[in-house]
């Protein structure tokens, strides 16, 4: 990466998918530039500078950019992310589990409650790197959950639903799974419920009205569904007294180039759909 | 099935594997014969008659046997299994949920408490019928759940995790998932717990000590580790407020046909590795 | 199918994917209504009315209409696709076979020669149908060949190459083999040749100068490149003695319904891509 | 490798797994010190020197001892095998082509002609390094050739070939591909022939009588019959005028370790299937 020449361009925009820490010492040179940045790493996707030496590693090197961030999740900061000069877009587990239980936590039905993510993700989430982890003849033919003591996207969804609680937040226990396909994550989240389930979708519907990537169901989604697209899918549905939300996107759409995309568009006013209309593809 | 055959026979010991429904009637027949009956199926794996319809449709047509049925959890049942007449092999998911979790409900630590079972599945735990969900383009690279109103085996669970809590039985929410892959069932479960992980993996030492098909790791395992074994493997961990125990087995062998044989090693006076010692296999 | 409803609509094509031997006595109804008939399935692709009853099972009911047909290989028929009132879009076992014999057939290459296609299908191929062919735990983790006594896709190749060869027609031997994926056609030719490795791939660039869905390389081709899109992928190389040509295709695209678009395009004055340009996918 | 450590232990075979070019400097040696030397790499395959560089990159150090190695088929050299001092296990590849041509060849069905040799292999076959080449997401859902150039085994196969050819050795011609699934390796062989299909089989059915790991059978084999078990399943067919034999192995048994067992049974006359018997699996 060549500072110079990236800032004598005088970009409107830079799109950084640098890795995890390479993005935060540049951002700001970026932004005097003139640009509106927005980083599909890590970098800003916490406001808490505490968390980054916790999760990260190391200190944060501009934590007072940290509060300047507006995190991409489109459905949820579009205002925001209009004005944005520094978009964090959030990781992919993030975007599944955030995704299937923003309703309920705002309508406060997760205040102070356990809540239990079990995320499965596709070989493709662990990017291209060359690891035992991604070898095929190791993960073929194989499930496994990882990170159980805790995942770098734990405190972004923490962080989130913070906010969207109106009082206590939720506890949220998070365990990743990985699974023998390339793409794909299919969250299944848990918490108690005593209601409805019928109310608990009405909720939804209501939530997510004129959402365009969003896809409410009755029937538990599979990835394959999702698979190539930017949408989200996601269904509700009661199990005594414990509801179980799944939401099915495409890690590498949704969970992540196709939700920069959004932002993108949301920041420079284009249509919010744009570059994001792929044909379906099945099977 | 030429029940006229079989009885000419004089069996020792029946072993079905019919389809649900279809042990039921010819059961009290191969007792009477002086047969041990060892069943594969559904049909005596619960004891409260009135489960049957609810779950299977039709009313059990000889509930006086269901009381007489051992299940047959050979590590919880070894003594029972041993002089049983009729030995009813758990389901594949009730068997990888039970293991999980019977140390911790012999303990009293889910006594009351919501318990979450979100189990993965291979293909082959569908068996061999033909069906879209078994089809390959529409369910390789793709994962989803399924069932989240009920499934056949959670009673199975119910009823065996009340049996070992000392008090207030625990509500089981139970999710089963399909995984692209062709063997292995992995159940992840959640349940509120304050104390220590070191604790909790001593509780699963003493509890399962020289059991030949449990091995206890701390590392989550993959169910690759156990394909084509009759082995069960379980982690325990703990994060935040919630512990988190995960086992993997192959559903083909301690979920099934494996465990049958263990329960006739058991009632036979065998080893009870007897024919289940496989050559280790990877990847 | 309702017919009258069809017809009554006076529609100006008629895009059928009726199942085999469906379509044959409905067209001439569709052509005398005035509609140009674009026919994805086995009816009308060979010229040969004999030829039915042998791969087929039936005599053809409409043997005039199959002087009329032309086969839909866009780029080797491109002027008569763009007059014809009855397209046959070929199969995609012969669609991957002559795309990467047809240079080398039209020099004059394979006259009177033994040719090998080797041909690899992901289980899409077999379409939606019920089967323990398409059955996930039959199939994964699993190769093999079929049909080694005849496949229905040959004589199309016979046809074609005939038709190529200035010359004596070449001898085929096709096998098909069904690969654990869901899309994707890889067809390994291998023909003997004296000649130099790139004068062979200057044939066929000069060949397919132009051609919008043909991608010529030195690398043999990875089905996953073409996958999602109507790109047919072709390398060239020389083993001793001997020419190995591969094609890669998507089957559902290239090797079905994009060729069938393109097939429109080209019947309708529109942009011979139209439609078929999705966005780049990987992995 | 500790040398002295190995030497002092007076070992009556060394079983050597090391990489290709580590057991050549090292194999006298372990003559020297009186033990039976069974090399699982390449470094003793090729009985002709000059054949090192070209498929290696480097000379061979120890060229005499390369006509004193025995190459491990056990099904064409057993009685050599049972008194060779060192023996080297052909590859994986070589493996499934030598047993599919064998009896063809024996009989001067091949004499002086092109037997083209298409070999789908699992991603095991190239081992546990990392590389793009077996990263999951990179592999899965995709198949395609390599090594069109040249692999290292086919020289392996020119030589068995035609010591096997009573007229004109044989010219093949070899394609490997890589295939999506984790073990197997199938090879479908093609080659002139003017003759009887049961005739052919007849042929095959002699030669390989009371072999107890070939599987003659009319259907070709699928990879998965033959996973996890040390057996060749062989069928034959008759295409027009060109005979079609497929072989499906286990890479990692009858294409490597399990062969060396059965070198050693051979070499220290034990039973030639001891350790080699494992139970069936299916699917």
């Amino acid at each position: 990466v060549d500072e110079a020449e990236i800032l004598s361009a005088r970009p409107q925009v830079v799109l950084s998918a640098l890795p995890h820490g390479e993005s935060a010492p540049r951002v700001r040179g970026w932004l005097d530039a003139g640009a509106v940045v927005i980083d599909l790493g890590a970098d800003f996707r916490l406001r808490d500078a505490a968390q980054y030496p916790r999760w990260y590693g190391d200190k944060h090197p501009d934590a007072e950019l940290l509060t300047r961030a507006v995190t991409g999740f489109t459905e949820l900061h579009a205002a925001a992310i209009g004005k944005a000069d520094l978009i964090a877009c959030p990781g992919c587990y993030s975007t599944a589990a955030v995704l299937a239980l923003a309703p309920a936590a705002a309508a406060g039905l997760v205040d102070g409650r356990t809540v239990v993510v079990d995320a499965k993700s596709g070989i493709s989430g662990a990017g291209r790197a060359l690891s035992l982890s991604t070898h095929f003849s190791e993960v073929n033919e194989s499930v496994s959950a990882y990170a159980v003591d805790g995942h770098r996207h734990h405190p972004e969804m923490d962080q989130e639903l913070a906010a969207l609680t109106p009082g206590e937040p939720p506890s949220v226990a998070f365990v990743p799974h990985l699974i023998p396909m390339t793409r794909g994550i299919l969250a299944t989240c848990y918490f108690e419920f005593d209601g409805d389930a019928a109310d608990l979708m009405d909720l939804y519907r209501e939530f997510y009205a004129g959402e365009p990537f969003i896809v409410l169901q009755d029937r538990p989604p599979a990835t394959k569904e999702a698979s190539g697209s930017n949408l989200c899918y996601i269904s509700t549905a009661v199990q005594g007294d414990t509801a179980v939300i799944t939401s099915a996107l495409d890690n590498l759409l949704k969970g992540a180039a196709g939700q920069a995309v959004e932002c993108l568009n949301l920041r420079f006013g284009l249509e919010r759909t744009a570059g994001l209309q792929p044909p379906a593809r099945w099977p």
